[in-house]
C-alpha cells in the first residue's frame, strides 16, 4: 500500500524517526573516510556519506558538512587550516571500523588508532590516507559554500592525485566499484553490498540502448 | 597493483576516458527521475544521479545540475518557472527506461511517452510523478547555489510530501532501499543491484557497535 506522508507529518515525527526517514529518502550514498591533520600534525579520520561528483575537467569533488556535529567540525577545521584532505572509499572488509569513526573522539586522539585502521603518508601529501582503502583520493580545498536554508556547508575540492587498484579500471576509464570492494550507504547507518547489473550506451532519441561490455 | 594517477595525467586523458574515470571516483550514487512541467503544462522527465540529503528538519534535498546539458536545462528552466518538481526513485524494474530519458528529446515532447513510463498527478501538485516508482517525493524549490570552480549549480528544495510503499519503512523510520526495488548508480552509466548487509548503532567512544535488527 502506498502511504502519503505530508511535510506536517514529517515535522511531527519523533526526532530519531524523522532523521532515519528523511536521511533514507535521497537514495543510495557514497561512503568515504575523510582524512585530515591540523598544522601540528594531529590526524583526524571521519566517515561521510555525502561525497558527490562535481566535474571531470577540472576534476572536482564535493561533500556536505553539518558544522554542528563534533566529528565533522574537526574535519572542516583541519581542511580550512591546511587546505588539504584525503577521500578514501569505505570497503566491504572494514566498514564496521569506518562506522566507529563517527564517535566523538577527543581532538587529541587519532581515529586511526581508536578504530584500528592504518594511516599512510603518500608523496608527502599533507593529510593521511587509509591504507586499507582500494580508492584513495588526494584533494585540495577550493571553496566552501553555505546553504542558506539550513546552515549546512558544501566543501568543494580539486582532485590532486588518485591511488587506485589498477585492475578495477575498465578499458574506457570506468571504475567498477563492486570490484573495488565497494559498499553503498543508506540513511544514517545502513550498509549495502552491490553487484554491477549493467552499463548502458549514451542515450539518443529514436535509438535503442546497448549494454556496454 | 596500486596505480598512482596525478591530476596532470587525468587532464591528459582522452575526454570520454576522463569523464568515465572521474565520474566513478565519488562512489555510489542515488538514481532519480526528476519530473517537471512548464507553465503551459508541457511535462519533462530526466534522470539524475546526483540527488543528496541536505537536512531532516526542515526536510531538505539537493541535486547537482550542469546547466550546459540539454536535458538538464529543461528541468532547471521548469523548476525556476513553476517552483515545483518531483524526485522519483529509479527502480530495478524500469532502470533501462530511466536511462533513456537522458536522450535530447525536443522541448515539446514528453519523456514519459518517449520512454514508456506512466505519469501521475497527485494532490494537484504542479509537477508529474512517475507512477512506477516506489518512492516519490514532491519538492518545492528553495535556493539555487552556484559553484564558482566550474559553473555547476546545486538546487536545494524542501520536501512537501512523500508517496512511499508502506511496507518498506522500518519501525524506526529507516527505509530499506533494496526492499523498495532500489538501484544504485556509478559513473555515468552504471547500475548496481544492492542487498542490505547491516545497520549499526550510533557510534560512541569506548563502546562496541550493535547491529540494528
Amino acid at each position: 500500500m502506498i502511504k502519503n506522508i505530508t511535510q506536517e507529518a514529517i515535522l511531527a515525527f519523533e526526532k530519531n524517526y524523522r532523521t532515519n526517514f528523511v536521511n533514507s529518502l535521497s537514495g543510495y550514498k557514497s561512503l568515504s573516510l575523510i582524512g585530515t591533520q591540523n598544522k601540528a600534525g594531529q590526524q583526524n579520520l571521519a566517515i561521510f556519506n555525502s561525497v558527490f561528483h562535481v566535474g571531470a575537467n577540472p576534476p572536482l569533488i564535493g561533500f556536505v558538512a553539518r558544522p554542528s556535529e563534533n566529528y565533522e567540525r574537526h574535519t572542516i577545521e583541519n581542511i580550512l587550516e591546511t587546505g588539504f584532505y584525503t577521500i578514501n572509499h569505505v570497503g566491504l572488509d572494514f566498514y564496521e571500523k569506518a562506522h566507529q569513526t563517527a564517535a566523538r573522539y577527543d581532538r587529541n586522539s587519532s581515529e586511526f588508532d581508536a578504530v584500528g585502521l592504518k594511516n599512510e603518508t603518500l608523496n608527502d601529501f599533507k593529510a593521511p590516507f587509509v591504507s586499507e582503502s582500494a580508492i584513495k583520493i588526494a584533494v585540495k580545498f577550493k571553496e566552501k559554500i553555505d546553504i542558506k536554508s539550513n546552515g549546512t556547508s558544501i566543501i568543494i575540492g580539486e582532485i590532486v592525485e588518485v591511488y587506485i587498484k589498477e585492475s578495477v579500471i575498465a578499458e574506457d576509464g570506468f571504475v567498477n566499484l563492486s570490484h573495488a570492494n565497494g559498499i553503498a550507504g543508506g540513511g544514517l547507518d545502513a550498509y549495502y553490498k552491490t553487484e554491477l547489473l549493467a552499463r548502458f550506451s549514451y542515450a539518443k532519441v529514436g535509438k535503442g540502448l546497448d549494454k556496454i561490455n
